[in-house]
């Protein structure tokens, strides 16, 4: 344990290998050449958005296998989830597997929380290998949430635009590559925000509770990191929390960056405030920030994946938009 | 680590503290003067089902603390999730308690991934009181997977009954009261049935396969249990489960139950099969499990929720009903 929400692992688990798989958007995205496999059909080969997204989750968890050179029978739990209702994609994405499966969901902040969970069983000594997964898929996401694609909706210049994506991570007990080294999990931060279509401002004070957390429990400034990593703020959300911390009197400018606004060229691609879904962190995480680190061009992150916690019927009920975050610090050894 | 899918404790985390809310009709059934609190309004004062089903989260989790004699600010982690779209019933339940919080879901079995978890977390030393918490509603969770209560559409005998309750559990470090010594995490078990009306069946190949597991795994007979209590199999379920462990050469008879078949009187209370929901198994764990096991009269018992991995949209899909169980191994020092 350290201070009010974080642990640091005395043992921290390594990440052995990983698996990244994405759609045709974000592979024509400024990462495009960095991701695992790009699919050119939206639906991977299934016959609905469900089922693509969870061809997408299977893809990458025999990618990240593939590549930590281990077999589904050496991995004693997965920890995954998705944005869907009851976890569909998960479910009927992992079942092949036949791992022991915690099923999460912590909206677009699960690769966090599936990475906090899994790091705690990895360095408890529970497993020698975990596996940690999200996915997210647009147009499941637009199902799920907003509107049938066929309407051909406007959408307003604060939204995002949810990732076609899967991530996925092995953690294990030995090796020398990328570790983590602690985490700090988020709690529910609320200030009343409703409109689900700025869900960067939503989960701005999330990010910003889970930061100034880590800092303080750490005893750390924010230059204690080469960049600390949000997951789908986008460039909406990431003025807020610039804002937000320099309230607390802490400046994050020059450390911050968030992989929404990283996987899409907003302006070309039309994307508005950037990516967000589970996917989006998942898929950056996997494709970019670790192989930065494993280049030895990074040695510290802090990879704060964000979550909106509503869903369509929350949101017809006029309830507010809640936001999560989930902290994992990323060293290299 | 303890064969494939189990742990055994070695500093066996203690039930510190139990709450237990549930509705009317819970209140009538055979199990009704030991709930600690018994709603006459099915909305618990609320405008909706949903924020009705926060507020008996609240309320367990609130009487949790008080029995447990801690406050909000000791509790480390809060694992806790519902059946929910989105997990709407725990976020917006559990947000004014202000702890770190683990999202999960898990069906029916959510309250055996909470109590997997959260004994996991208190065994490692990673936190010295956590919560686990689940919750169902009955008007929730027909809006969410069936019909609009208005339409008093007809249910198949086979159908269960969504019990209204929440049940939340908390675990800590210290203490001589029942202990949680072993855990078997459960896997996707998916034999192909598609009739989201028989939840029972489509959930007792999951329960059989985790019973199955924790026997190998600890190299138990079931007679090593007072009882092995699963969640919410109900009538048609617990004779299908009996089955498929005969098959295996198990013969469970004698020694299992079913909160679900506990929790109503099925002939007066209208309640075809049983009853179901996280809630379900939540419920009966802290009003009668516990209750039973800390009078002395029960020694061990294996608690195993099951859980349906369905939604509305893989339903309508056209896809099977997988299912899930988590074990958790309770014994009374």
């Amino acid at each position: 344990m350290k201070g009010k929400a974080s642990i640091a692992f005395e043992n921290p688990p390594c990440i052995l290998g990983t698996g990244c798989v994405v759609g045709k958007k974000e592979g024509e995205g400024p990462l495009g050449d960095r991701f695992d496999f790009v699919s050119e059909d939206p639906l991977f080969g299934k016959n609905n958005w469900e089922e693509a997204e969870s061809a997408i989750q299977s893809q990458a968890a025999e990618l990240a296998l593939e590549h930590a050179g281990l077999t589904k029978e050496d991995i004693r739990y997965c920890f995954a989830g998705d944005l869907l209702g009851q976890l569909i994609a998960t479910s009927f994405g992992l079942m092949n597997l036949q791992i022991p499966l915690f099923g999460l969901y912590g909206a677009c902040s699960t690769m966090g929380e599936s990475l906090n969970l899994g790091s705690m069983t990895v360095a408890a000594g529970y497993a020698p290998y975990v596996m940690c997964l999200a996915s997210s898929h647009f147009a499941s996401a637009e199902k799920q949430f907003r509107f049938p694609l066929e309407y051909g909706n406007q959408r307003p210049s604060c939204a995002s635009w949810t990732v076609t994506g899967a991530g996925a991570v092995i953690l294990g007990r030995g090796g020398d590559g990328i570790k983590i080294t602690g985490i700090t999990t988020g709690k529910i931060v609320d200030l009343g925000i409703k409109d689900s279509m700025n869900m960067g401002a939503a989960m701005a004070p999330a990010a910003a509770d889970l930061i100034m957390q880590n800092l303080i429990d750490f005893d750390i400034t924010p230059d204690y990191y080469d960049w600390i990593f949000t997951g789908d703020l986008g460039t909406v959300g990431q003025k807020a929390l610039i804002d937000l911390l320099k309230e607390e009197g802490v400046s994050i400018e020059g450390f911050h960056r968030d992989c929404g606004i990283e996987i899409f060229d907003a302006e070309k691609q039309d994307t508005h405030a950037g990516g967000s879904g589970c996917g989006c962190s998942a898929a950056v995480l996997c494709s970019y920030i670790l192989p930065m680190m494993q280049s030895g061009k990074w040695k510290r992150i802090l990879f704060v994946p964000t979550g909106a916690l509503l869903s369509p019927v929350s949101f017809n009920e006029g309830q507010s938009v809640p936001g999560i975050a989930h902290g994992v610090m990323l060293e290299k050894m």
